[in-house]
């Protein structure tokens, strides 16, 4: 095998960043228990009849197949179409697997997952042929209350506002109000409306009237008040019924109009109280309105915007349906690569060393490892991650190993290596000091003792 | 979609099993770092030579290919053949990686892992087609002491001692001892000597003497030696000089033979320092000895050893080259798939619940949630996992509600429900206990705060 490179959308880390990977995914993963959601983790396969679910058949898919021949004779059918492919995102397999698991799980079901999905997609900046994502999802057994809805975009604020990253802003926006103004304007092709709104970035309000009026009929009138509508935003700090007020205002009237603008107003209610200046109800966020039913969020980084999303989700008032019985969901996801990957490529976020290592023991003499070993064995009882010096070389050699790694402690054994013997020294690298330590007491600070993650702004970076 | 059923070799798990399967391998990874294995994440791709490697084309490797045609005209060509499969274990992985990034890793670098891998095998107890490999490795430039052969076995050994399994046994052996003893014995052509001797357990022997015979020429009195020597095995808490003595007075003597003994004394002295009662030498473990060139080890659980190893690795001179340079390494690798699917089908480990939660705060009347959120939130800052009611049915009923999901505490909010306003009460649902309690000040026993995870012996479960 010659030197390998690299392969285009499918991401890997140097050792510090993974560490930075890792520590931003445990803090998701902290928020998550901390609010009562379980793991789960479902096999990254499913039957292509499950994947193309509701018939779409656009997703970049990819399948599965054996390096030597074909299915063999007693593996068991897989519904119509034994193919297997590699899920693309966590909801479906969550479906599928609250579908498959019902009688064994208790309502609502509250489940975070994190895990690798695929797509086979060309990849860019924030898009990637394999990448993470962190779910978080409460799902109902035929009713699911709305304060579910409430509680997800909290959840993923919080798990996000507890990472070293920058500001972020979520903008949250609700099916029915889009639907019921659409309504009460007149305009019944609630989907057509929306299909044209949501392309309101990208090509500006004139062209967004004009299609208006060729796709679903509207009047000028109604034209100027969708957008309009599409304007409607709410301010981090401002009082929720300002929202209200500016709807109001533009004089269209139905009743699930009010229906959705109570739920915005108890979203922006609840995020001032638990995780302020972080959310914002933005009546532009077209996001997954065609297949949402209630709340619809979208988070950007401040500065970052340009990055896509970070974090986006929704109500489904049909995730799964086996029958009669139909399960209801709410659910919010990371993207986590998008987001590290973003940071990384940018310099945003830096973790203090490459290694969990906080203390290398050096090692005076070969004859003496066995000391040293006990040594290094004395302090990772306390928690302190330890390894031995892998030679015996000078000990300039020795704090040289341990600089370039940037573990932050050496420890010189005393006369005898092991623990017991007196004349221990330890040395922080960074700052030369170097005194007299006894290895069943010594305890670097905390900072040092885990490896600290830290986010970077450009300031400093220059 | 109808009601999905499971896919063969697919192992799928319930909340409460899921949990026992993150403790363990949070234990595993919080070992591993201790001893200062830094974590590294490899995509679950790799062209197809990197997985044939040196030829071998009898792995049953998952390809992949997209649903939507083939590829595009820009995706730059992979080697020579372009096609991506799924990695069926992290080693191959692993020295593509430090091929690829040697030029900035430090070397001898310590790497875990923690992935799944996907093999397109004939399921059956203990044999997925995707299931979670722990690898820990160390990786030298040019050259790699013998120490680290010691190291890995004792951190694996350590990790899976820190878990709520039965109690382990690892069987180490050398590649030298046998190559050395065989070639002293006069049989050169070891490699196959190793593969009939590697069939000692399945055919027994009479059958291995016959064979020898017959395909490596040796006569009977080499055979009934080689018989002799695979029965030597030293015991726990023995001195290992035994072990030494035991092979020489087989009468046979060749340099390899020595160095290679008195590698695995080595390992045996720290082994009973560090982790007393738990590895043991076994000149008839053969496993993999056709490759790797040192230390072997392979780890079974007492009473399960028809599960197979839970634990296997070794030393391989050359895990990596580029021209002139050449990477040894030495690892080892925890089955989890295996190790947990094992415990939790016999009913051998078990979480104290099936959620993270430790307190289902109680909701007297729907309007007072948001008081009930307040409290929650108090509680969540001190790290105890919590969650509100779904719903504000009568008490009974919210009980019953955290009662069936193993939830151990309710709380029951005061006059109003906010923190500050008195008249609040815990109650412990397996006790019945229930007294008066400070949001800011009531801590669960920490036994209580993280879910338990704990070993069920037979005699418990009948």
């Amino acid at each position: 095998v010659s030197r390998p490179r690299p392969l285009s959308g499918f991401p890997e880390w140097l050792p510090a960043e993974q560490i930075v990977a890792q520590t931003l995914t445990d803090r998701l993963r902290r928020t998550f228990e901390l609010h009562g959601f379980a793991a789960v983790q479902t096999r990254a396969v499913e039957p292509v009849p499950v994947l193309l679910g509701k018939g779409e058949t656009d997703k970049e898919i990819y399948l599965l197949r054996r390096l030597q021949g074909d299915a063999e004779p007693g593996d068991p059918p897989v519904g119509e179409d034994g193919r297997l492919g590699l899920h693309f995102d966590l909801t479906v397999p969550l479906a599928r697997y609250v579908l498959e698991n019902a009688g064994r799980l208790s309502f609502p079901f509250r489940r975070y997952q994190i895990q690798q999905v695929w797509r086979g997609e060309r990849p860019q900046e924030g898009r990637y042929r394999e990448f993470t994502q962190a779910d978080i999802d409460v799902v109902g057994d035929g009713t699911l209350s709305f304060h579910h809805e409430v509680e997800v975009a909290l959840v993923a604020a919080e798990a996000l506002a507890s990472l070293p990253i920058p500001a972020i802003v979520m903008r949250v926006n609700n099916r029915k109000v889009a639907e019921g103004f659409y309504l009460g304007l007149g305009l019944d092709d609630v989907a057509g409306v929306l299909r044209v709104v949501d392309k309101l970035d990208k090509v500006g309000p004139d062209v967004v009237a004009a299609e208006l009026a060729v796709t679903v009929g509207a009047t000028s009138t109604q034209a100027r008040q969708c957008l309009q509508f599409a304007g409607v935003r709410s301010e981090a700090g401002r009082d929720p019924a300002d929202l209200v007020a500016a709807v109001t205002a533009l004089g269209v009237q139905h009743p699930r109009l009010d229906e959705g603008l109570a739920e915005l107003v108890r979203v922006l209610h609840a995020a001032e109280e638990h995780v302020p200046g972080v959310l914002v109800a933005d009546l532009s966020v077209a996001r997954g309105l065609d297949y949402y039913t209630g709340t619809v969020y979208e988070t950007h980084l401040v500065g970052l915007e340009s990055l896509g999303s970070i974090c986006s989700g929704g109500r489904y008032d049909e995730l799964a349906r086996d029958g009669e019985r139909v399960f209801p969901g709410v659910g919010i996801s990371v993207g986590v690569t998008r987001l590290v990957g973003g940071l990384l490529n940018r310099g945003l976020v830096r973790a203090a060393r490459a290694t969990p290592t906080c203390v290398l023991v050096a090692v005076p003499a070969e004859e003496q490892r066995v000391g040293c070993e006990r040594l290094a064995a004395a302090l990772r009882r306390r928690g302190i991650p330890t390894e031995v010096s892998p030679t015996a070389a000078k000990y300039g050699k020795q704090i040289r190993h341990a600089d370039r790694r940037g573990i932050p402690y050496v420890w010189f054994p005393g006369t005898g290596p092991s623990p017991g013997e007196a004349g221990h020294e330890v040395k922080d690298i960074r700052s030369g000091d170097q005194h007299a330590a006894d290895p069943d007491t010594w305890m670097p600070p905390a900072e040092d003792r885990a490896v600290a993650v830290q986010a970077v702004d450009q300031h400093e970076k220059e």
